[in-house]
Formats: C-alpha cells, structure tokens, sequence
C-alpha cells in the first residue's frame, strides 16, 4: 500500500520538514518504492509534478527538496505497488467546476474484480458518455473518477460548503465498501481527508514548540519558522515526528480543512445495538 | 507570443539536442520567459512539469536538461504573456476517452473580448454543464475546451482516424478565425500541427547527417545517436537548426504525425476566384 501526506495552512506554508521523514519512507525506512508525486496549491495555480521512481531516486523529489515552494495546501505520495507505471502515479488530477481537484488514496480496493456493470467499474467503460474515465488501471483512479461523475451528475454548479461536504462525506464511505479507502482530496480551498482505517493528524499552532522526525535526525523549532497567526495541519498516514501529539482519525472519519483547521466533521454513526431496557426506562415509557 | 517546440518519432526518442536551443529562447536569444513547460509521451505513460519561471531559470528545465528521457512524442513550450501565473502555464492537459490529450497554444486570440454568448467564451460559464472548463484565464485553454467539448459532444467514443483528423481540422480552422491560431495537440498516439501564421518542421531519417543549432553553439551528428529504421520529425516556432531544410507549414495547413511521420495532411482549399472561361471551354461545355 502507499502513504501519504498533507499540509494545510492558514498562510502559505513550506513542507519540506515533513518531506524530509516522509521522503525517507520511499525506499531507506520503508519500501514504498513505486512513485512520488507532490502537488502544491499555491496562490497563483496548482503545481503537481510526479515520478515512476522512488521518492528517494527520483530527480523530481531532490529538486523540490531544494526549493522554497510556499503553498496553502500540498499533498505528497509515496507508492507502493505491483508496478511503477507512469500512468498510475498519483495525485491524481481533474478539472470540476474550472478546478483543479487532486487525489490520492492509500489502501487496497477490489473494483478491478467487480462484474463490469458495477457502478464504479463502469466509469471505464470505452462507450462511456461519463464526464470523467481513467487513464492508468488502478483501483484509485477509478474511485477518483466515481467520486468526480457522481458530483457532475448531481450538481450542475459547486454547491455550498455544508451540500458538498456531506455529500462527499457519503461518497467515500460508499467507496470504502469496496476495501481499504484511505484518500486525501484537494480543490485548493479545502483539503478532504477520509480515514477507512489509518491517517493521523497534527496541529501546529502559537505557542509553537519544536518537533523531531521518526525517520530522519532532524528537529525544527517552529517558533522560529512561523508566525503567531499561522496554523498548520499536517495529516499522514502514521506520524512523522516522535514528540508531538498525532491524533488518529476515527473508522470511516471524515475531516475537511480550511486554512489549518478543521471545517467539517463526519464521524460514522454507531452501530446500532438491541439493549434491555433499565427499570426505569420501562417506567418512564409505560 | 509564445513558442512551441515538439518532436514525434518511431522509437523513443531524446528531446535535448533541440531543448538546448530552445530553452534559450527563455530568457538568453529571446524574451519567451513567463513560463516553461514540458510533456513526454512515454511508453508507460505521460510525465508532464510546468513552471511559472523561465526556461533559462527554471529548476525543472534545468533537471529535464540533465536527464535522458525517451519518448515517442514530446512537447515544450515557452511562454510569454503579460502574466506568469502558474494556472496560466502550457502544456495544458484533459483526459478525453481515457487518454491524456495535452495542448499547447502559440498566438494572439480574442476570446476575452467576445460577448458571453459566444461559444468558445461559454466554455467558462459558472452554470456550465460542460465537460470542459478552463482553470486559468488564457484564451488558449479556452480554445483547448472548446475543442475538447466539441468532440465529446459529437463522439460517445473515439472515432476512427479520419473522421478525427476531418473533425479536428474543421475546428482548427474554425478557432483560427478568432485570431493568431497555432498550436499543437498529442493525445499519446499521434501529434496534431495546426500553422495558422508560423510552424515548421523537419524530419530526420537515415541517411542521417549532422546539424548546428542556430540559438548555441551546438552541432550533433545524427548518424552516431540514431538507428537506421529512426524516423523522426522535429517542430517548431521558428527553426532550430541553420543546416536543415525547415519545411513552412501553409496558412491554415493541419498535418497529423504518427510514429515521427505524416500521416494526414489537410490544405485549405484555394479561395474561389470567377474566371472568365477561355473559348475552348465554352466550347465544350456547350
């Protein structure tokens, strides 16, 4: 399986502290060896630039290691897969509503095993009049394009913030019944983050403290690289500094961030349990 | 006005004997410095980098400069404009029938000055039901989806090859009656030119000689990097080379390459002029 990584920022923000340990994972502390792709959202368009190699071989990953990119919202994925064919390299791109919308997942779906009627599976289909079909053969970029169709059929315009958020909310846990959905998504003004099984969070915000990377000696002291008014949000899928506070996203969580905080909140609703009622219950019901 | 740059060929091939001329059209022999861009057509799948800097200065076209990359079509722009937004930068790309088609515009169009009615200034419309719309505020990648648009709305799948190459010409020549309209377009299989004022191209087949470039102080020997069975053909604004023969693409000329060859080629028909019949003539016709 992949990982992933995302920063989202109050200002516009640079993530190479993160990228420094997540980059190590693509091939020196984890094998996460078949791709790299990062897509920053900066404030003059989107920046998205991928490779077949390791997030540790490839060129691409050591220039924008040397660079000052500054961005609202970025999003990094290492690959793990049965090939390293260019065509199936994420993030993932598509323009919806004159947006660039970006995606990534992390996890194991079955949509190449579905009969060819299934809903998801159709979205490739060559008689397709469908908006949007995929180009590599993996099970993300068909659920990406399920997820853009399904939006284009529903609205003919970006709906308001509470619509499309939930209604992006049921999608991916429509799409997380065909396996492992792990999956950040991102228009440049917010950043969907979908937790099926494993994707940690961090807040970063005054009064800044300093924070050491897992894979790589490396500590930074934020008070000394922010601004009292910036927040950032790291997300990862598992935590990439050893002394800050990591929260887990909850089975089939749904968080969306703007500007480093949290906007919406969809956590699953529980299960539903017969129970014997108390004696007073029963009093209070007769 | 920008510049385009673009090579197909049979097998895989190396772009960077004409990138070290052209790249120095950003910014060193000429102005083009709002942008670079850059798109292979690999066997595995597209690798597309654009940058908002000049191709002089950019760190990705300094990094594709120093790697060999084989391709059988490859396509590279310089930019200059009165903005270098990222959102704005060429080669612009859409998936259309599961396959990336990437386009990349050089010219001078009115689009923006039309009245909201018109059909390629549509393309933009928040209530749009389209399946294109532009991201950036270019007039090119207005006519990109309008082309794109056009071809979904008359094929629920990929037509075959003439009825494509016809349909493509035709909207060719419909967006260069909007102004200055060259561009290239390559969906992975083959390569449109459309010269509406300004392409050339060059093909290069054994027995191969040698050539020097007019913007450095390059010569290569063709002979000694080249297969026998190598056909490939280079295109551009303006040529490249001082040594070859550059064919002038015709006003309003569409030629389609496949495997580094032409494989369509579309003349606008001469303009009707009345004449005055000569008296053999009338005396057959009588």
């Amino acid at each position: 399986m992949c990982q992933l990584l995302a920063m989202t920022s109050k200002n516009p923000a640079d993530i190479r502290f993160s990228l420094t340990g997540f980059r190590r994972r693509g091939g020196l502390t984890d094998d996460h060896i078949d791709g790299f792709g990062i897509a920053y959202f900066q404030p003059t368009g989107l920046r998205l630039y991928y490779d077949d190699q390791s997030a540790i071989d490839s060129p691409i990953a050591e220039m924008v290691s040397a660079m000052t990119i500054k961005a609202n919202h970025t999003l990094v994925h290492i690959r793990k897969s049965d090939d390293s064919l260019l065509k199936n390299a994420h993030p993932f791109v598509r323009e919806l509503w004159g947006e660039p919308w970006v995606f990534m997942h992390n996890g194991k779906m079955t949509i190449a095993d579905m009969p060819d009627n299934d809903p998801i599976k159709q979205q490739a289909s060559q008689h397709s009049t469908r908006y949007y079909q995929p180009i590599g053969d993996t099970d993300s970029e068909y659920a990406f394009c399920y997820l853009l169709n399904q939006l284009k059929d529903n609205f003919t315009q970006k709906p308001d913030h509470d619509t499309l958020n939930a209604f992006l909310t049921t999608q991916c846990r429509f799409l997380s019944t065909y396996g492992i959905f792990n999956c950040l998504l991102c228009n440049g003004d917010w950043l969907l983050a979908y937790a099926n099984t494993l994707l940690f969070y961090v807040t970063r915000q005054a009064p800044f403290a300093q924070a050491t990377l897992i894979d790589a000696d490396v500590t930074m002291d934020f008070a000394q690289t922010n601004h009292d008014d910036d927040v950032i949000t790291i997300l990862a899928t598992t935590p990439l500094t050893s002394d800050e506070h990591w929260q887990q996203l909850a089975v089939n969580e749904c968080l969306i961030f703007q500007n480093g905080q949290i906007i919406h909140q969809d956590l699953p609703k529980p299960a539903i349990h017969l129970s014997i009622k108390t004696g007073l219950e029963i009093a209070k019901s007769a």
